[in-house]
């Protein structure tokens, strides 16, 4: 085994670097926009990442269905660092224009979309794989590019998890461009950054009968709005005031005749929590609720097997190296680059790897007003500005290096 | 004009009617049983009432589509006498069998039947159009025979109200089966003896958004549910206890996908009552209710017409008439065969003729366990015994000989 490189990267370089990588990571993020696969389909995105990981000379293995996973052993003693990013597109057409003007490239897919960012944060990766191969003599340990393919669908974490559970991991990186906030700007905090979510699918079991009497009935419809209601009212109650935890009903459904009460009625919804113990408290409230007013009715209650899905946990970033990481990238970035911004209320699969290791999320803004970026993500105007590309590049190199010199 | 004519029927003479025209009534019964037309389509049904009127040698009109009144007109002075059937089927298969064995005669029409008995009162109100006509020298006055087409829709009753307009009017009486009395036992006690009611619906118009942020969004399913348990609050608080006004909410929808608000829900349902003010009332109570709460969510409400559809009215005995009928029935029929029972919520378009006259609406019982009638109305097994044709005709007689006796 080789000696423990001293040599770490600086500022200058750090920036000479991602200016190098400007059209290349353009090119990318253009290529893979085209492409827009949606999850577990990456086939020509994934060909890509492929014959770029293949031109580095870097060993890989092929991950779930098209995700990949490149590694760059140093030989060396050290870190070892996963990278993570994701690929897949979205399943709906996209606009040609963002909020402003035409979009400098548009997905040749006319059913699916990058409306997500995953473009950027492929091409990212891509070009900070790149980076550090070029600098390979300077550091130590081993670094994991992960190319997570069907984000969005839960097709590719495990995967990726799994071929990381193989190999030492000291920390995991990712990032996620925010269309709330300023190209130029990148938010690094440590604690919740993005939520976790679970769906309420239940079923409310009464008995049929004629408007004229509810008394020989066992109303559904009654009883399914109050345990609505009742939600609204325990929710306030059982829980810590300043929590985040939407209780999302989003849908309610029961009868048709106008004048006979319906066999059963429906409740579906989601709950985001970004506090484990609180999202499992929120089930069993909801539970309760449910099961105790149902009750009240001479009704029943069924849960679907969706509401036992806890998701993928809120993405907790990890103090220690939340802190290392925002101290690193200041010194490289603009002054005033580094930016509070509050929790993301979408979810993550990289939730799943902050669960597991020590793990650091950065956003990184995308929103710029003359070029039109800003439009919200999952929306088919949705548009990054492909200046935050370098932004994006800088940040994760500037993470790898402040990792590598804590454990020099 | 003749003179009154002092020799009324007695006791014996209105037995010995009913008996002679047993067959005669089952017959009529049987023919329009399966013949089964639907409101403002019973065309073979008014053809042969049409038939019988004609046999009798009676002026008659055609009202509306397929209702007809006949009259019987003494050329005496005396009371002015409605007696109304009404005609038609309902729009679904019966079932060969009742609760215990083969009906007598099924429907000819597969998917039609009378599962409500109008194919008894019309074989009773051409029984007892038969008997007066035999007995026309012993009576003053006139009886208009009304045969009213679509009660179940509500198509014919205007027209034979406005047909009875050109005419003075005493009194009217008509008569319903009633599956829950026995065989033998008749009803009429004076006050509200059927339900009216009004439909309500209500669209909440929110506004859409995505479940993680209810705050962004109007919620119209959280404030439909609360529209529900708001109305069942303020109902124990408005209306005087032992009041019969049941709120039937029969249907709650809205929003579909698990993680988005809808922009609309909506509410539907009857409330049933027997005191007009009330029903005036139950309607502004659902109103304010269904405002102000939507107000507290920053939705808004928006009420279809058939909220302010305010049905018949309920149907209402007249106290002087119904005792008459009563005290002269009850010496016709044997002992013990008038009964109480409490009043049913069911709804009828007689409500309109009680409206405008004085009016005594008779339950005929037509339960028989040997037998195997006693299903409910509107129920494919539902079916007459027979035996109580005899019960109504007599019932009718004894209701024309009072009122005739009275205005001796």
């Amino acid at each position: 085994m080789s000696k423990w490189k001293e040599k770490i990267m600086d500022n200058k370089q750090i920036n000479e670097l991602a200016a190098s990588l400007r059209e290349y990571s353009i090119a990318c993020r253009r290529k893979i926009h085209r492409f827009a696969e949606i999850a577990a389909h990456e086939v020509k995105t994934s060909a890509f990442i492929q014959q770029e990981i293949q031109a580095l000379g870097l060993p890989y293995e092929k991950v779930s269905t098209t995700g990949l996973m490149a590694i760059l052993d140093t030989g060396r003693p050290g870190p070892h660092i996963a990278l993570r990013c994701d690929i897949d597109a979205l399943p709906f057409p996209e606009e040609p224009n963002n909020l402003m003007r035409p979009k400098v490239c548009v997905s040749d897919d006319p059913n699916t979309c990058h409306a997500c960012g995953h473009d950027a944060h492929s091409a990212i990766l891509l070009s900070t794989m790149k980076a550090l191969v070029s600098q390979k003599d300077q550091l130590n340990g081993s670094i994991y590019f992960c190319f997570e393919e069907g984000e969005e669908f839960g097709t590719g974490y495990q995967g990726m998890l799994d071929a990381l559970a193989k190999r030492p991991v000291d920390v995991c990186y990712g990032m996620h461009m925010l269309a709330s906030l300023e190209t130029g700007t990148v938010n690094i905090e440590a604690g919740p950054r993005m939520a976790s979510t679970f769906e309420m699918q239940m079923k409310i079991l009464g008995k049929s009968g004629h408007s004229s009497r509810p008394d020989l009935a066992h109303n559904a419809v009654f009883c399914a709005a109050n345990i609505v209601t009742n939600l609204g009212s325990v929710w306030i109650n059982a829980f810590p005031s300043g929590e985040a935890l939407p209780l999302g009903i989003t849908t309610i459904q029961g009868g048709g005749v106008y004048n006979a009460f319906p066999e059963h009625a429906f409740i579906n919804g989601t709950v985001r929590y970004y506090n484990e113990e609180l999202g499992k408290k929120a089930e069993e409230t909801i539970r309760k609720v449910a099961v105790n007013t149902a009750d009240m009715y001479d009704c029943s209650v069924e849960f679907t097997d969706e509401f036992y899905h806890m998701g993928e946990g809120p993405l907790v970033n990890d103090l220690h190296y939340s802190t290392l990481a925002y101290n690193r990238i200041k010194q490289i970035l603009p002054e005033g680059a580094m930016v509070h911004c509050p929790p993301w209320i979408a979810t993550e699969s990289f939730g799943f790897y902050c669960k597991k290791y020590p793990a650091v999320f950065a956003f990184i803004g995308i929103k710029n007003d003359e070029l039109g970026s800003g439009a919200d993500h999952h929306n088919a105007f949705f548009d990054v500005d492909e200046n935050a590309l370098d932004i994006g590049i800088k940040s994760a190199l500037g993470f790898v290096d402040a990792v590598q010199k804590e454990k020099q």
